[in-house]
């Protein structure tokens, strides 16, 4: 139709067919058309981690509808009247003609397409460490549906036995797991000093022990030197401190950047992150020209400060803003992200929202406080299971800036609730009262969220007073050690204890034995049991009783991250 | 000591243990009391159905602490220095002379309890349906711990074949699993048209289909008129429609009502649900007597009207406000209720949370919106299971007001993520583009939650215009039935369809075959599909081409309540 708006979307995985998509339901009129390099369109390609652990089989489960259909180009013409052109590589943008070329790279043939509007979905790119052997055969990274087939067809052919993954982020961990379930042996290098950095050390500390606990090997504070290798094959990786891992294969998982060349090679702003410059329309700089996904850099919507979120949930919510106001004109607006995110490994998961202690001192913020809190998930009568948070709240506020949790627990739903807190800019005061949906199969009666609440008022109020396991570790090992007192039963301690000079006295025998405390009531005491609520009681005897230098160990021995003696 | 103040707190269940703990932490010096008139004290009582059912064997999970230590009065003495009266009950308050008089049970021995504060927590007690026979044996509640323990019993016994609970409300829907679990024929009769008047009818119908396809009989809009008994034991229900049911075990579950006679007899302000009133602080109307749980109404913070909400997280949360105005004076407050519930049946959950469509329009509100969105709650590839949710929305400003979730699917995370929106009071403008926790093992890219957003926001904006099942099949049983258009693939229809006089024509060829469309242009036309994504795909398809009169059925088959043709 003559007067119909040529609409051209670059990328084909997440944010471009969302974009197209939402374009054609809001103009049936335009002329829509994808160009995807990839042969495969809307991979769902935070799936290729369980499609190669095996827990599904069908390879086009990654690339179907709900319904089951494939989504090739002719699910693309026929249900949404998209032509989607695959395998097709854009190779330069003309802003003053308003064209893109492109080259279809099985006949490389050229053509130039004209547009109205274009959308930029051009996604990321894996970060490759700058070291000798990177191009060995058995090193892959699992970013593309190819990739994901490589590491596929190693499962079911069964032949390798021990590989190294390159990186301790999401996708390292999950392929990490994917790799164990194939039945390799895994080794995990990250070069900096903790696995996960969106958590908290001691947060992530819990999770490495995890992972050790399902023998994988984890190496933190270590980076790759190189990749060994003979007739071309890989036969280990060697770390920076000259430590050799044999291996068959390796896995980079060290992170993506944003694939963002195009648009600069167009004269598009690109940002301090390498991503596309765009504003709360997903417009870059040019009108004409709009952006989604992980080629971008959007705003955190707390500190205000550009990152690059590259995440399947905002890649579509960012596509749906992009072709929306490509089609209608500037209309709907995308906020940015809080930095929610969440991995599942083994029977475990770790998550996050908002900010952690150390992304918020790193932003400048210095007003800040933070509990820890472990407990189960839901009644122990109801196969309850462990889980740990980290809150961290404005200290003048009260306001909530972030939260992490990990566990064998409903990890998914306390990030859930800690979310949609911080999108609605709520207090500790405000939460302290949550009206959450509580049975015994789904919680305890004070959900874990509810008591990490209120915690953290009763910190604020300076009922509490909370010292984290590292500095009692630190204070343990100091010249002047503080009287540390462990306060759960002594079947509990002979089951499992910390072993750092601790005295036990049962909570519940503490009134009567406070002779065994220490006598000089300035005399700093450390308390703690297994998830340290007992500890908080026996602290609040101790200073009513008159000591007056008493803490209690936050998250108690379940948030310990350091070996325990038993 | 001479000057500790005197805390007397009547009932050992949740909300009173809860108060005499908060109460002990903020003032070690109180002299504290618990007077309880069953044997236990602290009993999860929210847990007797899965007792029942056989979830776990040990009795005493349910009146233990999460480390195991059964709450005795030894333990409360100990631990807390509580003094704990079990089996004695509280005759009479005096409020002149501060003090209460009390029985214990077992001796008869009264005697009488002077407080400086007082704090109720006496619970609800049992609704039982005024017909004949409610005495026989065979007859019983689950209320109490020795209601539990008659049940589990008759489980361990497995002598019994059928049984019928009357109430078809959270309690009796839990007492429908139990026993059928046990092993028993179970019938559940409900007076009102529904089960769980927590949800609308459309979407307690999902719930009632799913209980029938669990071998439950279920009889709505249907009360007892008697209880029929041989030699003093029960042989059978008969139903007002004369319908006689026979059976061995009656569970009477029909709601409760707040326990405020001592209350009321010592000249305390009851309300008009039966509840004690009591303001913010928890403070009835003696400034002296503090009361929380089952026993008080509280807010409703949307509507502002009182309710009696006796839920078991609620009445933890009172008793720790309680709890320390009592000790403190009145310093923290209790804000009510949004309403939020949950429950599971077999592998199914139902929730709710904030004002359902009926609740809204009985309170007056007429500015409302709803829409009603099936889909998994993960990716197909890893196990993903529907969720049905209904949201309820202000039409003028988009403000959340409520959401019901059935399914089973993940519901305690959607609800969970409703109850923080409307405690947040965000809009639908603010929850489109919500950063929740995505992993494929956790959630689509686009959360069923914020899908439900998109399509409220799509509907606000007048581009959904969305039909419910209900009206849907008014009209096709009307003198001029819409035109009804099924957009699903052959291969669905064949497995599963609905039989209303319904068109097929797969939304993928629908752009082919307009012709077979009606050609009045103003012909009332229906669309759907299997949760009517592709449903509304349609119709905006068919309104671009100039059809005027379009509508979705919102939630497509998999909320449709009725039967179905296959």
């Amino acid at each position: 139709m003559a007067n119909a708006k040529r609409i051209v979307v670059v990328g084909g995985s997440a944010a471009g067919p969302k974009a197209a998509a939402k374009a054609r339901r809001l103009d049936e009129e335009a002329e829509i058309t994808i160009i995807q390099k990839s042969p495969e369109l809307s991979m769902a390609s935070c799936g290729y981690p369980y499609y190669v652990g095996g827990f599904f089989d069908d390879r086009n489960a990654l690339l179907a509808s709900p319904t089951g259909v494939v989504r090739d180009p002719i699910y693309f013409i026929n249900a949404k009247r998209i032509v989607a052109q695959t395998e097709c590589e854009v190779l330069s943008i003309d802003r003053q003609e308003k064209t893109v070329r492109c080259r279809h790279m099985p006949t490389s043939e050229e053509k130039v397409l004209p547009y109205d509007r274009l959308v930029l979905a051009t996604g990321s790119l894996p970060k490759i460490p700058p070291v000798p052997g990177c191009d060995l055969d058995g090193i892959t990274t699992l970013q593309s549906m190819q990739d994901a087939d490589y590491l596929r067809k190693i499962r079911d052919e069964g032949k390798i036995r021990k590989a190294v993954v390159v990186g301790g982020g999401l996708i390292g961990i999950e392929t990490c797991e994917a790799l164990s379930l194939a039945g390799i042996e895994i080794t995990t290098v990250e070069l900096l000093p903790q696995l996960l950095t969106f958590l908290d050390w001691e947060i992530a500390q819990l999770v490495e022990n995890y992972l050790r606990s399902k023998a994988v090997n984890v190496f933190t504070g270590n980076g790759v030197a190189a990749f060994l290798g003979q007739e071309g094959k890989l036969t280990g990786v060697k770390l920076a401190n000259g430590t050799e891992l044999p291996c068959e294969l390796a896995v980079i998982a060290i992170g993506v950047m944003p694939n963002s060349t195009l648009a600069s090679q167009a004269g598009l702003q690109v940002g301090s992150t390498g991503g596309i410059v765009v504003n709360e329309f997903m417009q870059t700089s040019d009108p004409d020209i709009y952006a989604a996904g992980d080629c971008v850099e959007i705003p955190n919507r707390i500190t205000g400060q550009p990152v690059h979120a590259p995440y399947g949930d905002l890649a579509n919510l960012e596509g749906r803003v992009a072709g929306e106001n490509a089609v209608l004109g500037n209309s709907v607006t995308f906020p940015g992200t809080i930095g929610t995110g969440i991995c599942k490994i083994f029977d475990y998961a770790a998550g996050t929202t908002g900010l952690s202690e150390h992304a918020a001192r790193a932003a400048g913020m210095d007003d800040i406080v933070t509990v820890i809190n472990a407990s189960p998930d839901k009644p122990g009568f109801m196969d309850a299971k462990l889980l740990v948070t980290k809150l961290v709240a404005q200290a003048s506020t009260g306001r909530i800036l972030g939260a992490q949790c990990v566990g064998p627990g409903a990890v998914a739903k306390q990030i859930a609730q800690w979310s949609m807190s911080i999108q609605g800019e709520l207090t500790v005061e405000d939460l302290v009262n949550s009206d959450l949906p509580y049975a015994p199969s789904f919680s305890l009666a004070i959900d874990h969220f509810v008591a990490t609440a209120h915690i953290m008022q009763n910190k604020l109020k300076g009922r509490m007073k909370g010292i984290s396991a590292a500095e009692v570790k630190k204070k343990v090992e100091s010249d002047k050690p503080p009287f540390v007192l462990d306060v759960r039963g002594p079947d509990e301690f002979e089951a499992m204890r910390l072993g750092i000079g601790e005295t036990l006295v049962p909570v519940g025998a503490l009134r009567k034995r406070l002779d065994e405390m220490p006598q000089d009531k300035d005399t700093e005491i450390v308390t703690y049991c297994k998830i340290s609520l007992r500890g908080y009681e026996a602290a609040l005897v101790l200073e009513a009783n008159g000591w007056k230098n008493v803490r209690v160990m936050e998250g108690g021995i379940m948030a310990w991250p350091y070996a325990r003696e038993k």
